[in-house]
C-alpha cells in the first residue's frame, strides 16, 4: 500500500439502506435503541423548558430553566440516531416527531443562518467570542451530521438546508480573510461533520472549511490565549490562563491544540476530543491525498493502540481531564475508560481501515464494539456507564440513561449506525469487516451484487457468505476480513477448501467471477486465548486476560463465594467453554485457586491459605448486571 | 483493665521541658524544624498583605489580599511548634518573633474576647453562622493550643490570657441555652484544644465545652442542615444541602456528623477531621470516666486499623474526600495517605495508650512516626508531600513548602513536640513508649527518677535505658514498650538476663527499687520480616511487604534497571540487610527475577520472559529523595 496512492484506494462504507441485519446479537440492541433509547431521549427532550421549548427562543433573562450551551448537541444526535434507524425501518411515529423537532429548528435559525440558542437569547452579540469552552461549532458539527444523516435516510432535505446554510455563514466567518480567522473549536466535532456534508452536497467549500480548522489547530499565537486575553473574562467554565509551564501545556494538550495537527505524535488530552479530530484527521488525508496528515494519523494510532488502550478497546486513564494518560499508564480500577471514548474510536478505526485497506484497524475496532463500548449499556438498554473500569469493587453500578448525558445518545448513533460498519465496498471490492447476520448490496459499475451473511458471531467463530444476486458480469473481489487472533482460518468456496488462502494486510481476498448461489464459508477457529499485557504496564504485571474471538472476559464476584481478586489462574489450567443463554455468547470455567481468610488482621507474617475453587468468567460487556458485584478483567497468573 | 478504672490508670506524658533528645535520627530533624521551616513559616506570614498584616485590621472591601478563613490558624500552628522548640533550645529570636505574633493577635481581639480577622473585618455581623465551612471554631482551637502551648513552654501567659478571653467568649455562645446552642464546628479541632485548655488552667468549664461540642455533634435535627435552611445562602466552599439520600449521607458523614459521636462505630469522611474528633473522645473519656465514649473510641480504633489503615500508617483511601474509603479499600498509587492524617493518628495513638495503658496502640503510633509521617517530608526538609502512595509511576515529586499549606506546620509540630510521645508517666509508673536517645526526668511522689536511653534506633535494636538520678524511695516501676514484631526480646538488667520479663499489655514492666546506675538492656531483635495483608485488600493480592523494626521499605526504580513493578520476591529468597549512611538507617538487599522485555506489542500472546536481578529496598519515608523515580511498598509474591 504506497501513500500516494491512497485515496485512490479508498473504500467507502455501503449506505445504510443497502444493508440489512437480523442477527441474534445486534438486531435485538438496534431494536432497543429504536423502540426504547430514542423515546426515552425524545421524552427529555419535551421536557418543559428543556430542549424543544428552548428552540422556540422565547426564554428571556430571569426566567427559569436557562438554555444550555449543549442543548442543540442533543437535538442533533438523536434526529441522526433516528435517521439511522428510518434508513432502515418503517416508524411513521419517529419520523414524524423527527419532522416536528426540524421544524423547531427552523424556528431557531436566524436570518443570517446562525443556530444556537443560547448565543441568540443568553448572550446575544457574543458569538463566536469563546471558542474554547462554549461548544458553540460543536453544536453545529453535531447539527450538521443530523441534517446529512437525516437526508441520507429520507431523501428530506429540510434540516440538510437549514445546516446548510449555517455552515455556510461559518464559512464567512472562519474564512481566511474573515472575522475569525485561525479559530477552531475547543471540542472537536465539526471537522468531520464538514467532511460529511462535502460528500453529501458536492459543495467543495465545506471541506476546505474542515481542512481550515484542522491547519489552524495548533499554530501559533495559540488562539485560545490569545481568544481569553482579549475578551478578558473567564470562559464559560471559568477558564483562566494557566501561568505555570506545566498547567500552560496540559491547558493546550486538553484540546489537542498544543501542535500543528499534522506533526502530532502522541495521543494526549481528552479522548473524545481526539477521536473526533483523529478521525477527521484521517478523512482529510484521504480527501487530500495528504501524506503527512496520514502519517500522522498512523504515529497516532500507534501511540493508542500502543501504549494507551485498554484491552477493552477503552481509552483515556486519567479521570481529572477524561482522557490520556502517559505511555503505559493503564489503572484498572481507578482508570476512565469513557464509553464515547470507545465509540470514537470505533469511528476513528473504520476511517483508517477504510482508507489503508488494512483489516487490522478493524481488529481493533472490533475489541472496543464487542467490550468497552457495549459495556457501556445495561442488558435491557435502560442505564449507563459513562466510565469503564477493568476492575471494580463492587461499588460501582450503571446509571438511569437521563443521569449521563452522552452515552445513550452515542451509544445510539452508533448502534443504528452499525450497517455502515459491517460492510465496505472499494474498486471492484466487496468488504465484509464484521460478522453480522444480515444482507449486503453492492453497487459495482459492472451490475450488482447482493451477499447474505449467515453466523452465529461471537458465539461461534463460523461464517457463510452467500452470493444471493450477482448482475452479469459482476467480477469482483469478495475481502472478508480475518482477525488476527485467528491462526489458520478454513476457507472453502462451494464446499471446496482454500489451500492457500490469500491473506494480506488482514483480509482473506477471494477474486472470481461470482455467482448466485456461491456460498464462501469461514472458520476462524475460536478458542480460548491467554493475554499478557506489556511488562511496562503496572497494573497488569503478574496477570493474564482470557479471550475468545473478539470477547474479552472478566470475572465478576457474584460467581465465586471470594474476591475476585483472590483467585489465581495457573498457567497450565485447561480453560472450557460453556453455552450461556443470559449472554447469549458463552462463559468459561477452570479450576483455579483463591487465597483464603486469615486470622482476621490487616497486617501479618502468615502469607495467606490457598484453596481450590472453580472460577467462571463472563463477557465483560455484561458485567454488572446482576446487582452490584466486584469485577476484574486480569487476573492473578500463577503456577501452581 | 477494667474500663471504670480507666481514668484512674491514665498516664500522662511528661512536660516537654522533661525530656531531652539527642539522638541520630530525630535530633538532626528537629532541628533543621527550628532553623529552617519555622524561619520559612514565619516569612510566609510576614509577606505583605498575609497573615501577620492581616491582624492588623486595616483591610477593607476593595482592598487587595482578603483575608482568608484559615489565617488565624496558620499564625497559631507556627506559634505552637515555636513554643515546643522553645521549651528546650534557647532561640532569643524566635523567642521575640513569637512574642511579637502575640501582640499582634492581642491587637486584633475584639473587646468580647472574639479573634477571627475575616468576621470582623470581611463579614462583620456574620458571626458564627456557617459553623459547618468556616471553620471558626477550627482556628479557635488552634489559638488555644497555643496559647497553652506557649504558656507551658515559657511560662508566660499573654497568649494563654487571649485564648481564654476567646474561650469565655464561645463558652456562652455555645452555653446549654446560648445563642448557638446545639451547634459544633465543621472541622473538629477545638474539642481536643479546650480539654488542653482545662489541663493548663484547671477550669471545668473548658471540658465541659469541648463535651457539649462533642455530645451535640451527630444530634437531630442535624445542626448544619437547620444552619443551611436557616442561612439560605450556600456556605463558604458553595455548600448546598444536597438532596439525593447517598449524597446526604456522605454531608453528614464528611465531618462525622452523621451518628452521635459515642454510637459510631465506622471511620468516615474526611481523615484528618476524624482523628481529632477521636482524640477529642479519647480525651473525654478519660476526664469523664466515661464508658460509651471509650467503647466508642475503641471500636473506630478496631475499624480503622483493622480495615483502613494502610501499612505505612497512612489513612484516607479516597482523594475527593480526603477521608476514608470502604473497608479494605487500600489502593496503592490512587489512594491518599495525607501526611496530616497520619499526624491525627499519631496524636490519636498515643491518647489511647496512656488512657489504657496499652503499648499495642504505640506500635500502630510508630508504624506511622516512621513511615507515612516521614515521608511527608523531603531529606533536606524543605519539599513536602500532602498524600503518600504506596505506589507511583514516577511523576509524582514533593512540593515546595509553600504550595502545601497544611503539612509543614502539622510536622513541626510533631516533631516539636516528640519529647510528648517518647515517654509517659503512670502512678509509680515511668513507661518508655518509643526508642529515641535522650533523657527524661519522672517526678514522682516519692522523688525524682532520671533515665537517659542510648540506642540506634531504628537502624539497630538494642537500647540501654540507665536510672542516673534516684531519689530515695524511688521505687517504681519501668515499663518499657515491647512491639508486637519483637518475638523473644532479650533483657537484661544490670548484665543479668530476666528470664521470664513480664509481658503484658505490650510492655515488659521491670518492678524495683531503682538505684542510680542500673542500666536495663533490650534487645529487641531486628530481623527482616515478610508481611501479608489481609485477602480482603485488592491492591495487596498477591503481594508481599518488607519491613524491619518499624521501618516500612520500598523498591524504587532509581535502584534498578527495570520498572519495579516488574520485580518478583520469591518466596524463599533471603533478603540481606546492608547499613546505609545515605538514610541513616538500612537498606535491604535480595536476588529476584523481573519481567524483560517481549516483542513490544501492548497485548499478545506470550508472557514476558523472566531474567534474574538483585533487588533493593530502601525505607519508605526516604522515598522520592534522589530524582522522579517510580515506586512500590507491595511486591509481587513469587516461588520461582
Amino acid at each position: 500500500m504506497t501513500m500516494t496512492s491512497a485515496a485512490a484506494l479508498r473504500r467507502e462504507p455501503l449506505p445504510l439502506t443497502a444493508v440489512t441485519i437480523d442477527d441474534e446479537f445486534w438486531a435485538p440492541r438496534r431494536e432497543l435503541i429504536r423502540t426504547r433509547t430514542l423515546r426515552h431521549q425524545e421524552g427529555q427532550l419535551r421536557r418543559p423548558g428543556q430542549q424543544f421549548d428552548a428552540l422556540s427562543l422565547t426564554w428571556r433573562p430571569g426566567d427559569p430553566d436557562e438554555p444550555h450551551i449543549f442543548w442543540e448537541s442533543d437535538v442533533a444526535k438523536w434526529i441522526e440516531a433516528a435517521s439511522y434507524c428510518l434508513a432502515t425501518t418503517d416508524d411513521p411515529e419517529l419520523d414524524r416527531a423527527v419532522d416536528e423537532a426540524i421544524e423547531l429548528l427552523a424556528g431557531a435559525q436566524q436570518d443570517d443562518g446562525y443556530l444556537n440558542v443560547y448565543f441568540t437569547v443568553v448572550k446575544p452579540g457574543e458569538r463566536f467570542t469563546d471558542l474554547r469552552d462554549a461548544h458553540e461549532l460543536y453544536c453545529a458539527g453535531h447539527l450538521i451530521e443530523a441534517g446529512v444523516a437525516h437526508f441520507e435516510a429520507t431523501g428530506k432535505t429540510r434540516l440538510l438546508d437549514i445546516v446548510r446554510r449555517y455552515a455556510d455563514l461559518i464559512d464567512t466567518v472562519f474564512s481566511p480573510d474573515g472575522p475569525r480567522a485561525g479559530g477552531y473549536c475547543g471540542h472537536q466535532e465539526i471537522e468531520l461533520a464538514l467532511v460529511r456534508l462535502y460528500r453529501a452536497t458536492g459543495e467543495r467549500r465545506y471541506l476546505d472549511l474542515g481542512r481550515r480548522f484542522i491547519d489552524w489547530r495548533g499554530e501559533q499565537p495559540y488562539y485560545f490565549e490569545t481568544e481569553l486575553r482579549h475578551r478578558g473574562t473567564p470562559g464559560y467554565f471559568g477558564t483562566r490562563l494557566p501561568r505555570k509551564p506545566g498547567d500552560l501545556r496540559r491547558f493546550r494538550e486538553y484540546n489537542q491544540s498544543h501542535l500543528p495537527a499534522a506533526d502530532q505524535a502522541e495521543a494526549v488530552g481528552h479522548s473524545v476530543r481526539a477521536m473526533y479530530m483523529y478521525s477527521a484527521m484521517t478523512d482529510l488525508a484521504g480527501e487530500y491525498d495528504d501524506d503527512r496528515l496520514l502519517q500522522a494519523v498512523r504515529r497516532l494510532w500507534a501511540d493508542v493502540t500502543g501504549k494507551k488502550l485498554y484491552i477493552t478497546g477503552g481509552l483515556g486513564s486519567d479521570p481529572s481531564i477524561e482522557g490520556f494518560g502517559p505511555a503505559y499508564d493503564l489503572p484498572d480500577a481507578h482508570g476512565y475508560a469513557e464509553t464515547c471514548a470507545a465509540i470514537g474510536l470505533v469511528q476513528w478505526a473504520r476511517r483508517m481501515s477504510n482508507l489503508t485497506g488494512d483489516g487490522h484497524y478493524v481488529d481493533t475496532l472490533e475489541r472496543a464494539l464487542y467490550n468497552g463500548v457495549l459495556s457501556g449499556a445495561s442488558a435491557d438498554g435502560t442505564r449507563y456507564f459513562y466510565g469503564n473500569p477493568l476492575a471494580g469493587d463492587g461499588t460501582v453500578t450503571r446509571q438511569e440513561w437521563f443521569d449521563c448525558a452522552c452515552c445513550p445518545p452515542n451509544l445510539a448513533r452508533l448502534l443504528s449506525e452499525l450497517g455502515r460498519y459491517v460492510y465496505a465496498q472499494g474498486p471492484g471490492e466487496a468488504v465484509v469487516n464484521l460478522y453480522v447476520a444480515g444482507t449486503a448490496r453492492f453497487a459495482f459499475a459492472g451490475g450488482e451484487v447482493t451477499l447474505r451473511q449467515d453466523t452465529a458471531y461471537p458465539r461461534e467463530g463460523r461464517l457463510a457468505i452467500t452470493v444471493t444476486h450477482a448482475d452479469d458480469g459482476a467480477e469482483f473481489a469478495l475481502a472478508v476480513r480475518i482477525p488476527g487472533w485467528s491462526r489458520q482460518p478454513a476457507v472453502t468456496v462451494n464446499g471446496e477448501p482454500v489451500h492457500r488462502p490469500d491473506l494480506r494486510d488482514g483480509y482473506c481476498t477471494l477474486s472470481r467471477r461470482w455467482r448466485a448461489g456461491d456460498v464462501v464459508e469461514i472458520d476462524l477457529g475460536m478458542e480460548v486465548r491467554r493475554t499478557w499485557a506489556h511488562p511496562a504496564v503496572a497494573a497488569t504485571a503478574g496477570k493474564v486476560a482470557l479471550e475468545r474471538g473478539p470477547i474479552v472476559f472478566c470475572l465478576e464476584g457474584v460467581d465465586h463465594d471470594c474476591a475476585v481478586h483472590s483467585l489465581v489462574l495457573a498457567r497450565d489450567a485447561p480453560v472450557h467453554v460453556v453455552p450461556d443463554e443470559r449472554t447469549g455468547v458463552v462463559t468459561l470455567s477452570a479450576e483455579a485457586t483463591a487465597d483464603d481468610g486469615t486470622d482476621g488482621s490487616l497486617y501479618g507474617d502468615r502469607p495467606p491459605a490457598r484453596r481450590g475453587v472453580t472460577m467462571t468468567a463472563v463477557p465483560y460487556f455484561s458485567w454488572a448486571n446482576r446487582g452490584l458485584t466486584d469485577m476484574t478483567v486480569w487476573i492473578r497468573d500463577g503456577r501452581e
